[in-house]
């Protein structure tokens, strides 16, 4: 596919692979202030365990294992939500995150890269 | 996979398949009081198009062609803000949604079906 978008942009991109097969995107919403802190991926086994602990649980696609959410950071997320779309196919959390959010150490995962709106040929 | 997640809640559920390769989610909230109205799917066509016009354009994995949200239903989304997750696979957009963002006619998408919390063994 041909697009004009910008190549450094371009190559920062990830596109969903393979690894995301049969599993359904979180996203994840601080309960209080309405921030989006991350997007995780879960199976119906990181669900059902996200219901009956209180604590978010995903499949991490990288390592290929259940991932409790600050179990080794500390930054846990207490669920108090959780929420299917119109069409089955995400899932939204509102949780109390504790600390830090992304690994990196951000607030959320969305904290360091804006991107430049209005930078292409705009359709008058 | 075993799990002792409800069936009826089980079969609910849609899984991400094929039509996901390639893209990346990108998450849509409201900029001013932080709901999150909707999850769409994007290419780099799709991003470059919503950060050029200014309008919310995803890829319909069901339709296999570009939509720009609004060009129909008259429920248009006016983008403030897009961001790019820290692993750069998932998109956060924060827009300006005019009428509902659900197609249901519900204002978002995650309106209409909460989960239950707690209905499972709790580990001690």
């Amino acid at each position: 596919m041909t697009s004009s978008l910008d190549p450094g942009l371009a190559s920062r991109l990830k596109r969903t692979g393979p690894d995301s097969l049969g599993l359904l995107p979180a996203v994840v919403q601080q309960h209080d202030t309405g921030e989006v802190l991350m997007l995780g991926w879960m199976d119906e086994e990181a669900l059902q365990r996200t219901l009956t602990t209180g604590r978010a649980t995903y499949w991490s696609r990288s390592r290929q294992e259940y991932w409790v959410k600050g179990d080794t950071s500390g930054h846990v997320q207490h669920v108090r939500e959780v929420r299917l779309d119109c069409d089955g196919d995400t899932l939204l959390l509102r949780v109390d995150q504790v600390g830090a959010a992304c690994h990196t150490g951000d607030h959320t995962c969305f904290d360091a890269d804006l991107l430049p709106l209005g930078t292409g040929p705009v359709t008058p």
